[in-house]
């Protein structure tokens, strides 16, 4: 009788031993926590200071400030405040603020590059979360990294989906964020 | 005699399966590794280039490089070089270099986000960390993610907390940075 | 019999609570995955326009958008979209592009801080690798950190160490990348 249950634990040991050794093979691919925003960004373009949330604060050479430049907007680097909101509507009360930067970083096509945190501090959320990442702006659908947060998102990392929900010229346009946290603390 | 061992034997089965499909949860929250730091920004202002470790080199279309915009410096981009100290003096031997760039991000209020580096080669540390994260600047304490490190913090992760220890007008200032590493290897 | 199978049990146990309880200590120091890779920068220098990969976006107040500023180019801002090349051959056929920004932010020694994604779109590799991390350019090897992935590199974290395979005055540079990923998911 020793045998089998001897054999029993002695599988059991193994497997834990397997797994501690590739602590890679555990990892869930199934969100831990998953949150939906929208925010909207509006650029400066030298008539609408009031209403602009974002500045071109980079150009390259043949570029200016109140105007994106002309090869796809290369070069330019925009700094942001945009608020966030829980539906597609500007006029929503905000839950919080997108702020960072992007740049457009691509002479034939559109393509972006960003660097932002989603800042909240409300009843519902209070911390931030930290993004990087390419932004092919006529995918569809991209995938950015959430690289850490802090708060009620302490030390989270995950995947944010973003779309265009919709734009208007050069002057606006709104995402769509769906925050998959993997890694949840 | 069987059945209890057995019993035994699937409940630990159990246990493991479940804290395995939940590797979330066994997450440590105190540090594993906890360091303090200060380190001293003087922007340059087309006086004090010898002094200077930090320079404006993006502005807003109402801005310029050698003073902070107006609108709280909403669109002003800084590159820094700073020196790290163990202690809050300015003239202590620094212990190693804080690299990256700031941005101001608001127009009603001081707000920075920050992508840097510390990087350290002495026999004390060697090696380097990195941070990004949004800097509420008028708050007392605020967090932002330690999202790597390479050397002696090779694939670390934390959350470094900020505290402006003394500033200067628009010249001068001084954080005090508490990193806690909750991820070591 | 009972004792020393009891025995066995619980000296598990005790192994397996205790490396929950120090998930840190199980993590692995060999890369679950490595992947070299070359790109090539062309900065914009006023009468390349059509080779250039890359443009200065930023500079500070007594530099300019198309030659690198005096100081160590202390203070300038490139945005780049280079191809990347399995080889040191430039016109190698790309496999993906790098994009994003690096800084020169010291002004008595090079030294660069990076802020990029690799972009892969082919049969061999979709998706993306976001980096981020200081570069002392005249070190012949140095590390920054891979802050997440996307796609085939889905949540990856781990090491980049980069070498300037190559350069011509200010204009060219070409960097071999050594991506160690030790979070692979």
């Amino acid at each position: 009788m020793k045998s089998p249950i001897s054999f029993v634990i002695f599988v059991i040991f193994l497997f834990f031993l397997v797994s501690s050794a590739h602590p890679g093979m555990k990892r869930q691919h199934y969100p831990c926590k998953n949150l939906v925003f929208y925010f909207h960004d509006v650029i400066y373009n030298g008539k609408n200071a009031n209403n602009a949330t974002a500045a071109i604060v980079g150009a390259p050479e043949w570029g200016n400030l109140t105007i994106l430049a002309d090869k796809f907007h290369f070069g330019n680097i925009a700094v942001f405040d945009d608020p966030i909101t829980l539906d597609n509507n500007f006029h929503s009360t905000p839950v919080g603020r997108a702020q960072g930067m992007y740049m457009y970083d691509t002479k034939n096509t559109f393509t972006a590059w960003l660097a932002f945190s989603f800042v909240f501090n409300s009843t519902e959320h209070k911390g931030t979360i930290n993004f990087i990442g390419a932004d092919p702006v006529l995918v569809k659908s991209r995938d950015i990294s959430v690289v850490g947060g802090t708060g009620d998102f302490f030390m989270h990392r995950g995947i944010a989906t973003i779309m265009t929900d919709s734009y208007e010229g050069d002057v606006y346009f709104r995402l769509r964020v769906d925050i998959k946290f993997y890694e949840c603390w």
